[in-house]
């Protein structure tokens, strides 16, 4: 097995990166990393990162492209770059999956127009994994798609439940429908008309979800449109970040230390049940091979974890998994 | 000055309603409740209240609009509930301002047709009041309605702007449009077309603001359609609940009585800060007189406190404030 890794990606890019690679590589098959061979070679050395004694291979790209550049950009002006070099590689099959920390616009046109969709999917759906009280749900779409129509969703939904059934273990993923009111009659008509299909598809549809719920665990899969996946992702993230830099201010200074030395177990039970940087970054699914998106500000140990899930991806032949239950609708 | 109260709606009505409508009268102006009157003279003999020695007027309805009905019947069989009556009593110019922790849909749909919108307005927007870092926000529109137009949100940061200004207080409220990204090329047309009509609108538009940065503060007004509106509102419920209840569990037993003695004033200013009880409830803004939306859970407390947000409204001629902002479009 073979994972494709952008070098350039990310706020901590190429370090973090470079080390988050050299980590999976010790323990399990080869990494290729894409970007500049010269400035990799030249990190790893000042770092005495051995990485010609690890099966990591360099193929060298010297564009980057950036957050702030047009996401067409990649297949056009900066058709060289390392996220464009290591799609193009994935498509051609000298590897079986890519992880990039790079711009997610870039991302999903580039996996969309160079790594190609699986047959028969309309659509590639962003889908980050966020913690809840009862173990990690996964949202999708989450920003590729602003606009959508129904059976976009339904798809979203089915390609979701095969990556917690074979990714992360989960026999029945619960599958509910992100919605203003649990009554079937509730939200928009695109709301209204994915639930009429979802209800059909080959899921273990659960209705809708309220968004007030979703930090108790109410299901494994979270479907909506682009639009408000994004909304919710963020609100997710900030509210987190705000309540854990919350608790941070309050166990600070002395008094602080006081508290914390009481109940240290139960703080970090409460950081370790909230963080989902050891479950790796968003899938971007529907891709014909295995596409994630680490987030932008991974540390090396956030890229290790990533590129293991691109591993749990392959081992659990879910693009494959995918292309079955599609064969179902 | 009269405020009217709907005795019959919320989790704890009558009992909870009519302690603060009991409050608010003690300190001032007059209070119209609205429902069953012997229900209502019981409760308060039973639990001495003395409502007869205040300014309390009592309008006698039976019948109650439940939560699970459809909200149209507030129109059709359930005209003469309590609701209703409530509104028709407002429309009527027999009080000020009204409030409700009934259903919210029948509130929307009774208050446009019984109450009236605002000359010019297109929809009323349901408007409720959420705690950031640095005070409060308030959120338009978050459910009333699903599908807006780019105007209809243009409508909502001017309503919304003028409760800051003159309800709130703030001098010049930043007005942020909710969005996926913070430059005016984002979001769905339906977003792109609200931010240029933003820019020209009697606010002062700060731009696009992302769901992440909504906890810190980043402005007073934040405008979407009530679908996302709704999302965003019960997420940021739900997470605040989850940390809540997580916090109590920290602190809970001896070690957790122990960590919470040494670090109480900061615990305590984290719960002050994150607690909209003392604000009142949501604003249905657009109808000709102020309507405001209590919490369906409102203790006695919340009730007096949504009273005194009804008569901040009318002492702040925050309705002729509208219609004079409106004028400028």
């Amino acid at each position: 097995m073979k994972i494709i890794v952008d070098a350039f990606g990310g706020d901590n890019s190429p370090g973090a990166v470079i080390s988050g690679a050299y980590m999976a590589a010790k323990e399990f098959g080869d990494i290729i990393l894409v970007g500049d061979e010269d400035k990799i070679r030249e990190y790893a050395k000042n770092n005495s990162i051995a990485i010609d004694d690890v099966n990591i291979e360099i193929i060298d790209a010297k564009p980057v492209i950036e957050i702030e550049d047009d996401p067409q950009m990649i297949l056009r002006e900066k058709m060289d770059c390392s996220m464009a070099v290591g799609l193009r590689t994935l498509s051609e099959g000298d590897g079986d999956a890519f992880v990039s920390a790079g711009s997610t616009g870039a991302l999903v046109v580039g996996a969309t127009f160079i790594a190609k969709r699986l047959k028969g999917i309309k659509r590639a759906a962003l889908s980050p994994i966020m913690p809840t009280d009862t173990g990690p749900l996964i949202l999708t779409d989450a920003g590729a798609n602003l606009d959508c129509r129904p059976e976009m969703l339904v798809q979203f939904g089915i390609m979701a439940s095969c990556y917690m059934q074979r990714v992360m273990g989960i026999e029945s993923p619960r599958v509910g429908l992100l919605n203003v009111g649990s009554e079937s009659t509730k939200g928009r008509s695109l709301d209204m008309d994915a639930y009429k299909l979802l209800q059909k598809a080959p899921v273990n549809f659960c209705g809708n979800v309220e968004a007030r719920e979703l930090p108790w665990g109410v299901c494994d899969v979270v479907v909506t449109d682009g639009f408000t996946g994004n909304i919710a992702l963020k609100l997710y993230e900030g509210l987190g970040g705000y309540f854990s830099n919350s608790l941070k201010g309050m166990f600070s200074g002395f008094p602080g230390a006081v508290a914390a030395a009481s109940i240290m177990p139960r703080i970090k039970a409460f950081r370790n049940k909230m963080n989902t940087t050891d479950i790796g970054g968003a899938m971007l699914m529907g891709i014909s091979k295995p596409v994630i998106k680490a987030h932008g500000n991974s540390d090396d140990k956030s890229f290790y974890r990533t590129i293991c899930q691109a591993r749990d991806c392959v081992e659990g032949n879910f693009i494959e998994e995918i292309s079955n239950a599609l064969k179902e609708v």
